[in-house]
């Protein structure tokens, strides 16, 4: 397929290359950061735009690789149909497209990606959704090359399946950031919680993580609870997500003393 | 080294095999539970006791792997002055053992362990604490046997590491279950996040987490936050930690619109 790439950030940065290497041609990059749109456009030998009305009518497929904010505003501003066009956002539903493009769906990998991190997009779930048939055909046959992990999901659905990435991704990246914190406060390195942080995420792989709940919280062990409180003195907001998250333990488990 | 395991639950578990196979003795293994000491003395072809007193007095280590709550009482209830003893425990103080004890340390592997996983001690960071330098000694050549992670940390420093622990182990296994029971609710499989969970944790072997922060209050998304508080609605605590978590994110990165 000839695809254009609407956006230039971390997703673009990683689906662009593997689309080509796929063997389909990019024939623009497009970003309202030129700088940004040249950076990929380079990584991949193709086109690049800032300008919106230069993107090429005759491409197979728009992948629009832009921030849930961006998306609607953007689209809108393309002054022909698109053949097919389809968004990467968990969070946007597939009515954030124009009525007037029939061909329209949702692409969406379940990832976290980062510019220095390399993919392995073979077991990234692909969260797809269309408006008809033969769009789901397009977007199903390409999420089916990145990986044997293809779901087809409603707008409904996947802006849950968002949510609950929200709490395993990005909540979980905050609870090492405070860990850190804490650490760097008491000058001690951020390295030493690391085996213990790749360890809880491989526990959960084959055992549902209420089964590996563990700590004060769940054995309801108040006097490291009160312990824990007084060390976090002076720091209301780390002592508030810490009475919070204990209770919500506590009340998970009901345990008793 | 005669070696005695005082508890067994998963740390002892995990500990009295490789203790043996480091070529150390095990001679005994108490639990207050006969059912217990019995299973893990099996493991290692050791005797049990579940009668405190029956506990052999010529080890030359009494390793106390025992929850923050039993270990004062249990210690307190030895009949004889142990060569050395030591608790595996981050939240308990080196002043948990009674003052009569001489050779008193600490022997703390930073790491959560399951029954049912295998450890990797070579890279999991032992603290060692000890009231005198020969305790330190004997705890420090022994836990370099288990790894190369060894470190001389304080029951204050400790007490810190463990809570910073209880951030990155406890409360982040609690976000997965949280976002597991939104994935149930709308009857999706909580498999579709795993490889989400993995990468995020894998991304910080070699980036600080506040390098790694996404998501709609890392980059404050309106118009996402409250379509997520909207589907959080009749879930109060849920709704409380997203609320409290997000505006972390949102304070820790001061993000303008």
């Amino acid at each position: 397929m000839k695809i254009v790439i609407i956006g230039a950030g971390n997703l673009a940065w990683h689906i662009a290359p593997k689309l080509k290497k796929l063997g389909h041609e990019i024939i623009g990059v497009y970003s309202r950061t030129k700088k940004s749109a040249d950076l990929l456009s380079k990584r991949i030998g193709s086109d690049s735009f800032s300008d919106i009305e230069r993107i090429p009518e005759n491409a197979d497929l728009y992948i629009v690789a832009l921030h849930d904010k961006a998306i609607a505003s953007i689209v809108r501003q393309l002054k022909f149909i698109p053949k097919f066009i389809a968004h990467t956002s968990g969070a946007t539903p597939l009515s954030a497209f124009p009525v007037k493009f029939k061909n329209v769906g949702v692409f969406y990998p379940l990832q976290s990606f980062s510019k220095n991190r390399t993919v392995k997009f073979d077991s990234v779930p692909f969260l797809i959704e269309s408006k008809n048939t033969k769009t789901k055909k397009v977007l199903s046959d390409l999420a089916r090359q990145f990986s044997n992990n293809v779901h087809f999901v409603s707008s409904e659905k996947r802006k849950r399946v968002h949510l609950a990435a929200v709490f395993a991704n990005n909540f979980v990246n905050h609870m090492y950031s405070l860990s850190a914190e804490i650490l760097q406060e008491n000058q001690l390195s951020f390295d030493l919680l690391k085996p213990l942080i790749f360890e809880t995420a491989a526990k959960i792989k084959e055992n549902h993580p209420d089964k590996m709940q563990t700590g004060p919280a769940r054995r309801n062990d108040q006097p490291v609870i009160k312990e824990h409180l007084k060390l976090l003195r002076g720091k209301k907001q780390r002592k508030d997500i810490y009475t919070l998250l204990n209770q919500s333990i506590l009340d998970k488990f009901k345990v008793r003393n």
